[in-house]
């Protein structure tokens, strides 16, 4: 059995920094998608919320797979320069980054899939950054902070109530 | 091998107008997510795409389970009370109702998602109307509208580009 | 907001003893599932994960919806007599019962998807037993247990590497 | 608006063959699904279906993605070094193959998805050899084959019946 020796919690988290998004980022997404039905709510509460999502295995290698993906993309070393070009022009046709993303809200649940498609239409704070940002490919960077931000939402939303 | 003799097709129409909604309710929605990315777009066009959905069997079925299930909550003949009274409160932690929505929604990939989450979210037109209607169970409904129009946005967005 | 008086749990094990369905049935399955991977599982290590996925509330809302969608359709009390038809005589390309058994294995990753996919078409155990009883209608009941067993399995591969 | 000027259908074939698939050996994993429904069905009759889901732009951008990330883990030009190890073992609790597989499979309905679980465990024919081929790195490969065939099995069951 292969043994996993890295923390791979830590190595998310230093993807996702090296790439320009903090889990502040994350929880101010958080905080936007869930004041109006929790009164108080804290930056401090969605952050927890998100460190939890960040823990589980599948979410990890999410992200890890999905930021490599942008990173080779801007390297030129993707085996099809078709899917290069399509990433490097974020054509809205393109779903894989959407599918990868339901690989990670699908664990939370029907509240988390519907966040995560109100989050990519209004496309919050971090995420329009991403979006604008033409320096860097973040077609699936986008797409992942938005369903980190969902399924954050959604475990606060059943543990609240 | 099962003969359906009445047309599914007509069945789910008059299903939905007996409920209070028409094909042009839903092509109104399918207007309002797509305006804005093609010009001159029609709600003729938008009737045309909620007509091909409305023609799969997967979607049928949903929209004949789920408005079924509505009418039995009202009748109050379901077995379990406890889903009677999440069904006619509409508890926001209920996601059966969505689980079922996503069945058409997946058919038409990713943009058809993401759509539902944000029709879900800002509830325009008709799905307000539904979600507003207090004498009627339209736990099921509001969800299978939202669907469709999502759909047959995607359905649009991908054959006009 | 809702207050959920009833216990879920002791209702959805009720509901599912009712059927004919105990949870030993259920972890008999997941033996089958696991037991090539892990030397010694025990069926009490089985029903102790299947234990905990009963006690998720999105799977205990998705048990009482489907098992009290069998009973209308048993008791003729469905608004659409097409459903009826269509799910008395389990309709193979009927597939709300496998969208709704989705809303309980996705929230377990895609162990418990393929594990499912896989459990649908060996039909173990308590799983033959009904869709074999010609008396009821367990169209929903047995992808449930499906479900059940392969997001039991899921748990158990996640937690024991 | 992006101009894809290459055939994408031409490419996906090409990327197939380049890693030793061809599409009568997907064909025949839907003849070996779809062989006991369906009296007298011919390799030809699967192999159209599977030239069908070929054509749809969502499958298009799933083969081309997935066997891009297989080569780029081949060459070792991924950034997240713990990915290429997890993906180079065949990690069995990574699933973002799987999950980039039900991409296609969602697309053609809940009897792919059943299908798709089912030949994930019994591994027919260029499956089986794709797992065993060790020079190579077959980790999304593998699923998008058998992703394929479940799509092009549901679709010959909707269409014959």
């Amino acid at each position: 059995m292969i043994e996993i020796t890295k923390n791979l919690y830590d190595e998310c988290v230093e993807l996702l920094n090296s790439r320009g998004v903090t889990l502040l980022d994350i929880a101010n997404c958080v905080l936007l998608l869930q004041k109006e039905y929790h009164d108080n709510l804290t930056v401090e509460e969605c952050l927890n919320e998100v460190n939890c999502v960040l823990r589980k295995r599948e979410v990890q290698h999410v992200i890890m797979t999905g930021i490599s993906l942008d990173i080779a993309c801007e390297k030129d070393v993707l085996e099809s320069k078709t899917i290069e070009e399509i990433m490097s022009k974020d054509y809205s046709l393109y779903g894989v980054d959407e599918v990868m993303a339901y690989g990670i809200c699908n664990l939370y649940g029907s509240i988390a899939l519907t966040n995560f498609g109100y989050i990519d239409k209004i496309k919050p704070g971090i995420i329009e950054e991403l979006n604008n940002n033409k320096e860097k490919c973040n077609t699936f960077l986008d797409d992942i902070v938005g369903a980190l931000a969902a399924a954050a939402a959604s475990r606060l939303a059943h543990n609240s109530r």
